[in-house]
């Protein structure tokens, strides 16, 4: 069973997940005298084209464990093809779905651990066998982020989770072990580190300046352009002013809402073609495509907040963390934000 | 001007260099209508076999900045062959040696910026055309500690600087762009994020237990074993409890001892000898070789703590951080500690 552990110096937390050892790609460089194997990358086939060994084409549902969502034909059986969207647990889960009461803070002892309880979802964008987001229709993307947020409606119902954490690695140098297109939802019982501290930072701010830290942001953006990339009716692109990596670009929902799952169809719509055309951008800068993209969400156990704001954050990965960034939590990135927005935006 | 710029949100800091764009590699794909272009990859020579494109080889000393500091023959000119390890400053920097003062923390506010100011320099261990540190000899890297030794001394002097980061990128997949075996140092005015958390959370160990977290830590792992790689007269080995990455391995000097510029000759020679078998048995597990070396350190402004213990990081780079990484601040490690340790010790 994973588990969690603690590095009680530097206060970060870890999941020790062997099973994920097995998946296709676990390893980026060969394993000189190690256990695990690195698999035979997957072939490639002609877009859109069924698969024959790709765990998420139609055809091959059997190589997946069952379906808990799916968008399909009315007439079409649950783990057969038919679907337009599926969503399956992961077969190489970094948490495992069991009931475990979350230990209580004590004073720092060396060894802290406790079970990686939660869910590890994968949410297949499309039947068709597609390496990219651009390749989509608007309609296939829509009825992805209406999956996402179907599982999020059901997950916070359940009492024993917290949070969820839902995104995508597009591309090897990604951290991606499969081609076809897809998203990760992991929903755990604590909140993650880096979303702790969001919600941390956003409530200092709320508390200094009686306003949304992000909305703030949105309206100095939208004012002073040089980092904005586009605009829709109801989203806005922009490079953030603190970017980290290179071209870094958030897409957040122009009005103020704290929850991805209050997201209403027309809006899932908008943000679906207009999120498309964005992630396309960057899809064409970099050659071949490689990027995680991440939606930050608030907690099941809150409803509005007025401190947080949902959005999404798209991490192009052209430049690679090397002992600086790993040894010292700062980032250094080598394009400004304001000349990769004027890139994208042209 | 490299700047800092700060996150209020996720209180995160990120340098905006973009003076690091043109070095080679600056990107791991190519960007597809963006303004930096690829350099073709530096072709390999020989082992030992002086590069006549390598800017850290013998007779290319003019490809770099003036030297700062260098072991050579007493008969050698300064920026000319007949150096052993040679400092220069980093051609491509993050950080500018600008006197600024640094700016009072205020209120959070969405724009905060302040010059990146600092010593960004680059330590070449050796003449010899080599790219891993198996190669070096033991004394090799003994005069390559010292010179950091020396850096780490002359730079504590300088009242504008607080703290130095070192460390090492060894192959591409490790953010290096060159392949002659070389350090980074970095000074910096504050203590980076990394090092500030461990600080305060030594601190508060230390606070609850009257003990170093650290020493605590040598002594469980030398009584119960599962995790110890090995162990000198001087140093130990080990794979870390909560380990971030797969095969992570930290060394540690096994005497209590906060500063690493405080460590005398014999015990460097016996760390020089001690890591590169260490470090010799993580470059043939990663093949081809990937994996940076990161040296934690006490600020400059402070003597010997009581709470802090220097050590080495040595994270092998196997695995790819993908969304789930980059999104929840959270690792997921898919080989346990002990079960490295294992393979490492045999």
């Amino acid at each position: 069973m994973p588990e969690f552990r603690h590095d009680p110096i530097d206060n970060r937390w870890v999941i020790i997940a062997e099973s994920r050892a097995a998946r296709p790609g676990a390893f980026t460089t060969s394993v000189g005298w190690a256990v695990p194997t690195i698999p035979t990358e997957q072939t490639h086939a002609p877009v859109g084209t069924a698969h024959p060994t790709c765990p998420f084409c139609p055809g091959n549902e059997r190589e997946t464990p069952p379906e808990v969502f799916a968008l399909r034909a009315g007439d079409s059986k649950a783990n057969s093809p038919g679907w337009r969207v599926r969503v399956v647990p992961n077969k190489y889960p970094a948490l495992a779905m069991e009931l475990a009461p979350v230990p209580a803070q004590e004073a720092p002892s060396l060894f802290s651990s406790f079970p990686a309880i939660g869910v590890h979802e994968v949410i297949i964008d499309t039947p068709r066998h597609l390496g990219t987001i651009a390749e989509l229709t608007d309609g296939e993307f829509t009825e992805s982020w209406f999956a996402i947020r179907s599982r999020l409606h059901a997950l916070r119902e359940l009492a024993s989770l917290k949070h969820a954490l839902v995104f995508k690695n597009v591309g090897r140098a990604s951290g991606a072990s499969i081609e076809h297109v897809h998203s990760q939802l992991m929903a755990t019982q604590t909140i993650t580190p880096l979303v702790a501290e969001e919600l941390r930072g956003a409530k200092n701010y709320f508390d200094a300046h009686s306003q949304c830290a992000f909305c703030q942001m949105i309206e100095a953006e939208r004012s002073a352009g040089a980092r904005l990339v586009a605009e829709s009716l109801g989203f806005i692109a922009l490079c953030p002013y603190a970017s980290r990596f290179a071209y870094e670009t958030w897409v957040l929902p122009r009005r103020h809402q704290s929850h991805f799952e209050a997201t209403g169809d027309g809006d899932l719509a908008d943000l679906a073609s207009f999120s498309r055309g964005i992630i396309g951008k960057i899809e064409r800068l970099c050659q071949p495509p490689a990027y995680n993209l991440i939606l930050h969400t608030s907690p099941f156990d809150t409803t509005a907040l007025d401190h947080y704001h949902w959005h999404i954050e798209v991490i192009p990965r052209l430049t690679i963390s090397g002992g600086f960034e790993w040894g010292s939590g700062c980032f250094a990135n080598p394009v400004s934000p304001e000349n990769a927005a004027a890139v994208l935006r042209s």
